[in-house]
């Protein structure tokens, strides 16, 4: 049953969505990882990785490839040490940009490996190892891999044990992504988090996350346009971002249902009531970017894209 | 059109259901407030109340169904001080029970008078005046007026500007409530509360009220038993009840799916699967608070409770 060579592909995501800080997860289309695995002697292995302009290390323990291939492995029951798997990995967006490009070449991975060893594992199963790869490079969340495995929206709800519920997505709605030539660490958008919040301030973001899930399951993108104001995390993060606020407002001004930060950033995103909007919407985000100095790029995706697939 | 006396019965609510602190309101069957409207020389007064043994005061100002009454005829655009209007009041559930008698009181007034001023008002237009009148007694919330009103199950988005949005209820769930003959003044319930909370406990609770929201739509009982635990407001009060957290373990161990404090309690509430469990497990939350050496009276409800209605 197992194969000699698998190639699969993992989306982008965005995780946070406004008030899904840490829970929220979505597959875009378009920017992804690719992730050869093949039959080599030896135990586990990166042969290459290309894509990232020789940024990432091909060590197995450094890479989210390596270490979420190494726990699917485990969780197969092969031993990492005489597997006989070769890994290449050929990023596809930027490192860095907010949209879970660690996550995409965990899933990726994960998702070959599985299948290479003939494919018991579910997707679902994949998670957690995705999970532990995730914990190597930005922390134990589970927002992007889940996203970037099952495809769609996600919620998770709790990374220890690990539960995730698959949501549905409001029909025809588009969401631009546009991402600028800046670099936001990841630890830096963390340092900028609040360490504690008002009891008030808990209350509405919680009712704001769930009422984007409601608006979700009733199909109603009013709704959603009301849920998705951020009270803490998006504020909080903005500044950090030139012309952020701006881009966000430009957005709204041309149409946009609503908007926020891509993950930790710097990409930005916002989502649209149809196709036609988002491209307008999208034209409005890079002429703010470009107005506070940066360049960018932009992307319109639907809500509803696969997650990893073989290509 | 309009009707020379018109009765009107509100029933009690659960609000916070757990992880929905301020923001979830449902509808309960059993207890109950009546109001009578009816048209009398003058302006709106209080006739009488019954069924509190005289704890409260006949003050239009002073009394959530008179509140109410009056910021509906507001809303109506007649002038209380000449509306003609009289009411009867007749409680029927202990106040501080936490099972909004305030609300039912204010929502059955509304509503009477609505129909008495020949009802060109929606439940929905209700919402704000019983607002209002929670406002003289217990602070801006809208959880237990809403669900009051609307019946079923509610969340409050937001208080200002006021967003109220329905939930489905899973089916054919029951909602154990128990209340003990122990008074727990919500200002004491409020002063247990964290002024801050962790960022991590934000995130927590969100995920725990976005679980129960899905499982609402998604009719998924066990998802829903995942997302009650609350990991702020419940452990914060449980301590104010004596016995609270045995009586929570015992409805658990009797084979509820989940437990918590009906709004600022006393009550405690348990949900589960189907009548014969709801019956097992009331008798066992019962059995709890005598060890505790508190006397209680239990009722089972549906979850799709009908809101206000005449009598």
């Amino acid at each position: 049953m197992s194969a000699r060579q698998v190639t699969a592909f993992a989306p982008g995501t965005v995780a946070n969505l406004g008030p899904g800080f840490d829970v929220l997860g979505l597959a875009i289309e378009g920017p992804g990882d690719t992730v050869v695995a093949r039959r080599a002697p030896g135990g586990l292995r990166i042969a290459a990785i290309t894509g990232e302009g020789g940024a990432l290390s091909t060590d197995v323990d450094a890479n989210t490839a390596g270490v979420a291939a190494r726990q699917t492995l485990r969780r197969l029951g092969i031993d990492p040490a005489s597997a006989g798997v070769e890994l290449e990995v050929h990023k596809g967006m930027p490192i860095g940009s907010g949209l879970g490009s660690s996550a995409a070449s965990a899933a990726a991975a994960a998702y070959a490996v599985n299948l290479l060893c003939g494919g018991p594992l579910r997707r679902e199963d994949l998670i957690g190892p995705c999970v532990e790869a995730e914990a190597v490079v930005s922390g134990r969340h589970a927002d992007n891999v889940a996203a970037a495995l099952l495809g769609g929206l996600v919620l998770v709800r709790s990374v220890d044990p690990l539960d995730v519920v698959r949501l549905p997505t409001p029909s025809g709605l588009r969401l631009v992504v546009v991402t600028p030539d800046f670099e936001l660490p990841t630890r830096r958008a963390r340092a900028a988090l609040p360490a504690q919040v008002s009891l008030k301030a808990m209350v509405t973001h919680a009712a704001q996350l769930a009422t984007v899930v409601a608006a979700c399951y009733a199909d109603d993108p009013a709704l959603l346009t009301r849920g998705l104001r951020d009270p803490v995390v998006t504020p909080a993060r903005a500044a950090l971002i030139p012309g952020g606020e701006a881009v966000m407002r430009a957005a709204e001004a041309a149409g946009a249902l609503g908007s926020g930060i891509c993950g930790a950033g710097p990409s930005l995103f916002a989502l649209c009531h149809a196709a036609g909007v988002a491209r307008a919407v999208e034209a409005a985000m890079l002429a703010a970017f470009a107005d506070a100095g940066l360049t960018a790029r932009g992307c319109v995706s639907p809500l509803d894209c696969p997650g990893v697939t073989t290509r």
